[in-house]
């Protein structure tokens, strides 16, 4: 039974937090390497959803995480705390997110994570600030520091 | 009464300031997270307008601010000091830019504020100067310095 | 009579150097803020015009550099020393240009640039370095530099 | 005939190794200037061969990689090793690449070469890291540097 909950951000997380704007609206995020080998190395181990408050660009955050294999959920930045209190509890949970709404979480979940771009005050509440950016590795880094600090062999 | 009124230029303070090019002309402009979430902290408290002057790139401009739920309107270089001047006056006027062209007003408003990559001679003008990039949040900085400085609780 | 010949080179030059390519090519170019204001304020005071070497990127080129106001020609990286001797001289040239086949130019021509972020080798064989990087303004630090050196006041 | 054999990744090394999603999936790769010149400079010395484990995006690598003259094979992370060893042995093998999978290859082959910007665990591997990050002339800094080691005049 998988006991651990990581739970992350998708913008400026995964993503590196830009996205392309046409006169049509939101056409494209960007997403970079690394960070598929390192959700790999955990699936089997710990319980891995994504959040999204980007209602706009929801379509494009689902189409590349059910491309890695797991699931988003659209939560208001609002209704963040809350949500993740509820769904996953804050005591088995790592969370991992870059700006001002996932401040509390960080601070209140049992690890919180934030990507070396994340915003100032993302990065002061979380546990753990990885060495790279979003969209260049930073969740490959969350999920190696995972590792060694839950799983070591 | 709102009586501050708060104008920002788009490229290279929403937009990171960079475009797509096709053989077809302009096709994207490349926008960043955070600054939707400053927007709203300062949206029910002053007066927020935008301004560009990309004649080309206007209906991608226009999208994006439109989903931000605000105006922009086109004003060429050379007119940006007359009509700001006109349309908001100097005094209650809080003015973001990044060019040549926007050194007058951030000169001459009554709190200017330059991204921290905008060109060198706006940032010397400002009298602030975000710690984050365009595109990266400098406009969520902004609207956390301007709350702290006229919003002080 | 315009006496003086400013030639740039496009990508790495006026583009950032990078470009998007899908499975049915190459697709866009990255450009960026600043320049457009650099050339309007040489155009009428010197010959400004664009050479690339990039041949399936060229109508993305040509759109961009047309939609400023100049022209481009497209020369193979071999031919370009001698194109530039015999449709400019080099007496007279100031050259902008950021890879290897441009260095032969950046030394031989009365002035050449290279962008920040221009391979070594262009940097050490350029008279003048700009302080941005291609794409975020190199092009307007030279129109500026250029103003200072050819055009004081 | 050519001894040796340069192979590269394509995801991180010759792109940035970023990527744009759209709601319709993976859509465009991030390619740079300069790689193509120091390409040139090798073809005729060594035998140059790309691999990549990104299935998904592989059209899209394809088509660039063959835009340059040479062909990508589909090689997923965990048969790399092997699908090196037997192809070209690691006797006469010269590798670049950047991820995490790419750490044993690296170490074993005969030069080993990592971007700027690889993962800190490809870096510490490589016989060589180029000065320039993946996108902004890595692999031409690589094609420098085996002229200078393999081929000195």
């Amino acid at each position: 039974m998988k006991t651990l909950n990581f739970v992350l951000d998708v913008d400026g997380v995964l993503s590196t937090g830009q996205f392309l704007y046409s006169s049509d609206g939101k056409a494209y995020k960007i997403f970079g390497p690394h960070d598929a080998d390192g959700l790999k190395l955990l699936k089997d181990k710990i319980s891995i959803s994504f959040i999204s408050a980007d209602k706009r660009g929801l379509p494009i955050s689902q189409k590349r995480v059910q491309d890695l294999g797991f699931d988003v959920t659209y939560v208001c930045e609002q209704d963040r705390y809350q949500y993740v209190e509820q769904h996953f509890g804050l005591k088995n949970l790592i969370f991992m997110g870059d700006g001002l709404f996932d401040v509390p979480i960080l601070r209140d979940c049992s690890f919180g994570i934030a990507p070396a771009n994340a915003r100032k005050e993302a990065r002061a509440a979380a546990g753990f600030v990885t060495e790279s950016k979003a969209g260049e590795g930073a969740v490959l880094d969350a999920c190696l520091e995972i590792q060694k600090r839950f799983f070591p062999k």
